[in-house]
């Protein structure tokens, strides 16, 4: 698995091309591309650059619209639905997000949730939007069935992330990004690509039992949700996985449940789907809605501080604070470059030639 | 462990005379009762009236004011902060969710922070008071440090739950009440009582390995949160506690991390408290604030159907939606009685003869 080096900007003009390429506005091609390289940077290297040849599917297919018309379709005071009219998510995400910025900025806190988009890259990016205009931000979104309920043969829910990005003073903000399932299907795919054998408790095969086996999806198995099993509380992920779908979808009017579209564009779509596309939600909260920014801070400094010198178990060296490694890697990555497998530099140089775009 | 049955009426009435007894209003022990037997009819035995003595102890502690003056200290139109003056949990809790249902009613949304209050009982009954407003509830409170974060040998956490309530339309609500951690601590309570052992991923000892005691927490070990492990995803567990901490807590002025203040009376409190009493977090979301709320519960109700027919694993009868095991043991107890534990019902009895008040 040889990798090869690249500078961010390298890759965010090539990204911004292909998208403006694709139809995008040069202001969407620019959110897209800052949207879908943030996970590059922090490390989240399954939801990066390595997924622009399948968004590009996704286009080929006519199941992502280059040119969305994104709306507000209903609101109050503090919410909204948002319809991204079949865009991608990369370009609709931070379109709901700044809605619920907004509203947080006019009645304290703001709350969207949207109907009719596509993936969006990783959760994190637009939470920690609200961040800075001292908010907390909250981004989730259901995704394509890969995940068994507990008690469950049957895949009906994504790996629905969920994150609360929370700002600090001294302090870097507190982010928590994560997939309500045991391990990313991220992890599994580096497994599968290794052809190394997965923990029990990330997977089931078809029948419902425990396997270690990291291609069990390819014939009829699922992830499990955050837990495992039921003595080790995977009715607890299945829960949080249900609430992000219901919030994503069920409040929109978007695909819920088996009926999410698949990711890959060669996949057929679901029969009998109940809305509209894939399914985001998004919160904002003005920390002085709550108290001053300023105590806020200290005492978030506080916080971070007793839990980061907490004694740590033999052989850790510290215990770390959500979003830590994820930060960590950002600033290496925009100083040393980012490493691409082999793999995925082909696939952009498939594209690279293509559509005669220089990488 | 033998058992003796009570109808809920009878409990109902010797608890809420205990409540008057040390001083509360008519109006706020019935609450109080109310809140603390909803967790007995759903089963969470550990949260219900055996732990009556215990908020009667803090009250001869004085760290439980039976007068609370609670009020709202900040507010913006979908927000607000209440100071619940050290009141009960029990009486506190229903205040802040009134207060973030009627923000819903007004802006769409409604958030409530609270800080300077006590132990709240189970967060469902609080999350649910929103479904008879057609609102979504969420519910979230901070408790004393039982929980090492990942890699930590500290307990810095409590077993922090968060509770969703979603109402649907010829379908039972979705009730999703989780502690952060493996297992609840009345799940640990129980194997205490019946020296069972607890499965690996639920503890670890006060070196932070593994262990199947479950009396570590006596000498310095530690409940674990969701996912037990980092290989199996403690990490997530660990964030999830945190942000119930930080946003019932943080965002207002109550104690956090390892300052949350212990329930047993005699233990003693932590020094150098940075807060006030134990802090909650309650959100409403009017569902028509995002769509008509007959859509919306059409929807739930083909999600609920979908999920709750879906293939299940054999061995297992039906995939389940969260809170069915709940509702049922409700209307259970509701008809049959309530079964106390024999300790329970001593405890109950000194509680009898000391206040003269007949069970």
């Amino acid at each position: 698995m040889s990798e090869e080096i690249f500078s961010y900007h390298r890759l965010l003009s090539f990204t911004r091309a292909v998208f403006e390429y694709i139809g995008c506005s040069d202001e969407d091609a620019m959110s897209a591309s800052k949207a879908l390289l943030s996970a590059d940077l922090r490390g989240i290297d399954s939801h990066g650059i390595a997924r622009l040849n399948g968004y590009i599917r996704l286009w080929e297919a006519k199941r992502a619209n280059p040119k969305p018309a994104i709306k507000i379709v209903h609101e109050t005071p503090s919410t909204a639905v948002v319809d991204g009219d079949g865009g991608l998510g990369l370009v609709v995400a931070p379109y709901a997000m700044d809605v619920a910025i907004k509203k947080a900025a006019a009645v304290g806190t703001g709350w969207v949730s949207v109907c009719n988009s596509n993936h969006f890259g990783i959760a994190a990016y637009h939470a920690m939007k609200a961040n800075y205009h001292d908010m907390i931000g909250i981004a989730m979104t259901n995704a394509s069935p890969l995940v068994a309920p507990t008690f469950s043969v049957e895949r009906l829910l994504g790996t629905n992330p969920i994150c609360v990005a929370i700002p600090a003073g001294d302090e870097p903000a507190f982010v928590a990004d994560l997939a309500t399932t045991t391990a990313a299907n991220g992890k599994l795919e580096i497994l599968q690509r290794k052809n190394q054998q997965a923990p029990l408790g990330w997977i089931q095969d078809k029948y419902g039992a425990e396997s270690t086996n990291p291609h069990e999806l390819k014939s009829g198995g699922a992830l499990l949700p955050l837990g495992g099993d039921r003595e080790h509380g995977s009715h607890k992920g299945y829960a949080l996985g249900a609430i992000v779908d219901i919030f994503s979808a069920v409040l929109s009017g978007a695909n819920y449940g088996p009926w999410v579209p698949p990711f890959p564009a060669f996949m057929s779509m679901p029969e009998n789907m109940p809305g509209k596309g894939i399914g985001h939600f998004f919160g904002a909260m003005r920390i002085d809605a709550f108290r001053p920014a300023e105590d806020f801070k200290l005492h978030m400094d506080q916080w971070i501080q007793r839990f980061r010198s907490a004694q740590p178990v033999e052989g850790h060296e510290q215990v770390l604070i959500p979003g830590d490694p994820e930060r960590e890697m950002e600033s290496e990555r925009l100083e040393r470059g980012i490493p691409l497998l082999h793999s995925v530099v082909e696939d952009l140089r498939f594209l690279s030639e293509k559509f005669g775009i220089e990488l």
